[in-house]
């Protein structure tokens, strides 16, 4: 065994580990980081980790044991050797008679120890040392999925005809409401970080009818809580020519299933790492009006909510619970909330003015989407506007495209940092970012 | 005919344009924005557009006629009528008997004529009124053209065993130099808004080995010009275990024939319309080290760049004639950039220490994309920080990746808005973003 700083050019193709069970008896070479050593009398094991999982290594003869023994868990390595079955080693299969080759140099041991099975880190630990501690697999996992949710969700819009869009994060003013943004110095201008695509989506449904985006969202969010974070990723949705929110409900329904389906499919060991429980998406979620909800909520807890305009997140939770215990249904659609909590550009219910066509999906106990039917008139928006005291001129992009002709059109924003900690169990929604930026955090 | 203001909840499913033949004989609904409206004597044509296309819908009834005649361009109509052949009409269809219904209510004339071939406005007004602008069908097909070429990205590198990562867009420090950066207030501390996914990608590497993004960077760009932007897209990618800069380009050869290939199939129409020339991407793309393409234009033209520590702009036009003559190429890579030029992680070319790793790709005269091998061992980042006077201190979060072992790696960043331009020959690269951000403009 050779310990060189150096990287010799090779042409020697490196495999994987989950390949190797289709080299035995081969000269392989093998890269990665050296996620174990295990120290013996006589052999040292060395556990490489790459993209693809783990491969053992034996190293059995004296000199290269003492050079083995001598590695610092984290150094990357090339590993020429050979693939033997081994029924005793993870996976089946390990590497023997090794030549080893440093490809990082010396490295300083991790922070913590990425080879265990559960993380011994703390949270604090964890993000302020995101760029190793993200190496542990069980970290590793939780953005595999995450990965996974936005193909399946993409996958799944480009079926049924949507485009996707890019959108300014930097805007004149605030877009949903003047509290909780982000100031920028905009070339001595004021300007503020976007709070969402939603007027742009809006316009864009002007354009393509049919729109997606996939992207970060600020909120200057003054809570420090588990589920809040200063910038999250928004998969955003927004589709022309709907009757009312039903339809924009059922292709949330789709783009469920698909996520779905595509975590189930592209992060496999992920979700066995996890133990991740995937949910049934049923083929019509059930729901619920929000005023049914209140009127289930005085029937059957202590509280009477009637007549508060939004639902707490214990009742949130015990919605969730019906909805498992009568409809089997990891989902529930609450419906028609009270106008006065939605914003400006929500429909009203028809017939039913103080309601909307909007809704809130819950997922396990907490809301993940929040979506509806928007305006369309050009003069529904300049009396919204004018009900609520604020004047046309602040929003003169925006209603641009009402004045010149817009479809009913409606559309949802689900947060892909908190469908992730969802589905994952996760505590935080911290553990679902890559580095998350708060109230207190900036770095790394 | 009858106009009503009023949607009426409709079970009557809508088709498209696109599949208007497929329904001759049929009575069906129609819905989209009047394009085109054009009155004649004994009949007036509605030219309706929906996501799919164009129809032609016939009004001979005279009260009718007269209503239809009263209507503005960009109200959004409900039409039912019966499809007819009629080799006349535009795709041999019409839609004859129809009853429209306003779904929009009245609306106000576009700022200009969304309907005639070319665009009868300047760049300016175009801008200024984007959210009705960009229906126009010429303008439309940037966007359709930009959605495709993302779309053709993401399923190369997903191919290629690539994990879709979302990084922050705000950081504590600026990312790759002190000058261009936004400055935001972050909960009363000093912030800025990240120029690339730089530092995020090449830590991430430790974690997935390759890694691409698709989101927003941002330069506080004070140059107008016709290819600076303050916001841009970027598709940034990044991959471990290579052997230097080369096996970079050979992925991004993968990802430039896969979005061509994407652009063709899913954007077909739009390349028809803007009569987009689409590039052929050679199996092997030419490339030239710098010191030879200097001494290409020393022996080739009337200046002499040696010395020079860059290409000028006519010199990336003249090298990228001299690719697609000598060897029919509309890509070219020029390697070996002098490493004063390149930022600190770059890694040099062994044996040739003034030059690097580093390449830029050539597409049709313009810089598209800058790629290159990076430095992967610790205490190579500590000298090259020293050599430029610049503290580690600055720098923690990043380098700790490095200091816990990293393989070689390398990666590359392109342009979305600027490959759209150069393949649908824009003169601006604000025709092919969707609401620009520059020194000067900040709505709508």
């Amino acid at each position: 065994m050779m310990i060189s700083p150096k990287l010799i050019g090779s042409s020697t193709a490196r495999i994987l580990a989950v390949d190797l069970s289709r080299h035995v008896g081969e000269e392989v070479v093998i890269e990665g980081w050296l996620h174990r050593k295990r120290v013996l009398k006589s052999v040292v094991f060395l556990i490489l980790r790459d993209r693809s999982g783990l491969s053992q290594v034996v190293v059995g003869e004296p000199r290269a044991m003492a050079e083995a023994g001598a590695l610092t868990e984290e150094t990357v390595l090339r590993i020429s050797g050979t693939v033997t079955e081994n029924p005793q080693a993870p996976g089946g299969f390990e590497v023997t008679s090794p030549v080893v080759t440093s490809l990082s140099g010396r490295v300083a041991p991790p922070p913590f120890d990425l080879y265990r099975p559960t993380v011994p880190a703390t949270l604090p630990t964890i993000l302020d040392h995101a760029p190793v501690a993200l190496r542990h697999p069980r970290l590793r996992a939780q953005h595999a999925i995450s990965a996974a949710s936005v193909a399946g969700f993409r996958a799944c819009l480009d079926s049924l005809g949507f485009t996707e869009v890019h959108t300014p994060k930097v805007v004149a003013s605030a877009t949903e409401s003047g509290a909780n943004v982000f100031a920028i110095d905009w070339f001595g201008s004021d300007a503020y970080l976007a709070q969402s695509p939603q007027f742009f989506k809006q316009a864009m449904v002007g354009v393509f009818e049919r729109v997606y985006e996939t992207g970060p969202v600020f909120r200057a969010e003054p809570h420090d809580t588990a589920r809040h974070l200063a910038q999250y990723t928004s998969l955003d949705v927004e589709l022309g020519f709907i009757t009312d929110h039903r339809e924009v409900m059922a292709v949330l329904r789709e783009v469920l299933a698909a996520m779905t389906a595509s975590v189930r499919k592209r992060a496999t060991e992920a979700c066995t790492l996890l133990e991740v429980d995937l949910p049934e998406v049923p083929e019509r979620i059930p729901e619920i009006h929000f005023a049914d909800a209140q009127a289930l909520l005085a029937q059957h807890t202590s509280e009477d909510p009637r007549g508060e305009p939004d639902l707490a997140p214990a009742h949130e939770r015990f919605l969730s619970e019906w909805a498992l215990r009568e409809h089997g249904s990891d989902f529930l659609f609450v419906t028609g909330y009270p106008m006065v909590k939605r914003p400006f550009y929500t429909h009203p219910e028809p017939g039913r003015e103080a309601h909307s066509n909007s809704f809130d999906l819950l997922f396990r106990g907490l809301e993940l989407v929040t979506g509806g039917q928007r305006l369309h008139r050009y003069d529904d928006y300049l009396a919204a506007l004018a009900e609520r005291g604020e004047s046309p001129e602040t929003y003169m992009g925006y209603l641009a495209a009402f004045r010149h002709g817009m479809p009913p059109h409606g559309g949802f924003a689900l947060g892909l940092e908190r469908w992730t900690a969802r589905l994952t169990g996760a505590d935080n929604i911290r553990r679902t970012t890559l580095f998350p930026r708060d109230l207190h955090r900036l770095t790394p």
